[in-house]
């Protein structure tokens, strides 16, 4: 059974302000809360529907109620619902602390699916991500479905990125349309990746800070990338 | 003004039998409009709403109407209508023949989002895009959306993948999960990329062609890109 107040308090979650109010989120679908399970965030509560009764990892986990399809229709965020849906508390953010490492740090994402799949990619590469204050929130439900799961098993920080870039000696690669091309240097792997705005690019303050401008020739008519995209292939060149 | 039998037809075109039975799709949005205006496609009519009346590729086409936001809203398959939508005429497919060019071939891609975003891929790279005869449709209104314009100024060929990629002494290249490392060995620029479908990649009998399994090796813990993704980076490595 679903109560109101669960599944007003599940409704209310699709808003930002309500997460930060009550450091929740949710995760929906079966791979994204198979991800979760094996993560050290903490779970408050799960929701599944019948046909998910012998999932492994729900037979394991304890707080968690049995719901019927209808009810399940009502909280699910997605268009075809699995049937799986998890309430987590967000965790306390960790110290930022630079090391000798690979970095992608993100100035201005602001769509969700861009971030998600820009999780994906730092999970993918063993990368640390970095976002400025003003990218897109994490525990939006469109970044945490985009991201697959990634979202629960790598660093990602939100910081003031024209401060916390000073405090690092490692190069600092800034994506751009006017750079040097990845195909001709060489790089660094233990550095910092700048992927700019979807609309403006690098703010200019950001910029600055760069020590090298790279860019992905165009061999074609093509006048741009997607950002996720654009982070994908500079990340395989640099990180590899 | 819009009739009700435009309007009739226009919805209509949104299913792709109605969309083969009148060889005519949609182009929405002002970038993808506008790009289509610099391509040799045959454009039936354009809609579009008084706040464009002055977009210079307007003002220089003949067969447009303009109607009110209302009616526009009506025929906008668009979350965030822009106001720009035209009626374009499908071509008749050409024959392909294969060249001592760079390739990308589909085996069975299904979700539009990832052709389309493919189709962009291709015209960045330079490359012609053929596909297997069940991919998802090419002029799918999300495939349009998706390929940003880039649909009117590459070849695209749906053809027998399995018979097609027999006629080639091009290196084969399949992009699996199992194959060697794309940062290992040489590969040559002119040969055929090839990505499998979403869920089960390459099929038996495409692979089977393949000359050699490539690889983008992971360094952290994600278990797999997105198709597209996986195209982009493999296609930057393949045909800088």
């Amino acid at each position: 059974m679903l109560s109101k107040a669960q599944s007003k308090h599940i409704s209310a979650l699709r808003t930002k302000k309500y997460r930060t109010e009550h450091a929740q989120f949710i995760v929906e679908g079966k791979k994204s809360v198979g991800e979760l399970l094996k993560s050290n965030f903490e779970i408050e509560h799960i929701y599944y529907t019948v046909e998910n009764k012998e999932l492994p990892y729900l037979l394991a986990h304890v707080t968690k109620t049995e719901i019927n399809a209808i009810d399940f229709g009502k909280i699910s965020q997605q268009k075809n619902p699995e049937g799986v849906l998890a309430i987590v508390n967000i965790p306390k953010p960790t110290l930022f602390e630079w090391n000798n490492a690979s970095y992608i740090a993100l100035d201005s994402i602001r769509d969700p699916g861009n971030l998600g799949t820009i999780i994906r990619l730092a999970d993918w590469f063993g990368t640390t991500l970095i976002c400025s204050t003003d990218c897109v929130e994490l525990y939006n439900p469109k970044v945490v479905q985009a991201s697959m799961g990634s979202l629960f098993h790598i660093n990602i920080h939100y910081v003031d990125l024209t401060k916390e870039l000073k405090n690092t000696s490692l190069p600092k690669y800034a994506a751009t349309l006017d750079g040097q091309s990845i195909y001709v240097n060489k790089y660094e792997k233990h550095a910092v990746l700048i992927i700019g705005n979807e609309a403006n690019g690098i703010s200019e303050q950001v910029l600055q800070l760069a020590t090298d401008k790279i860019t992905l020739p165009n061999k074609g008519n093509a006048e741009s990338l997607n950002a996720a995209m654009a982070c994908g292939i500079l990340s395989a060149m640099l990180f590899k």
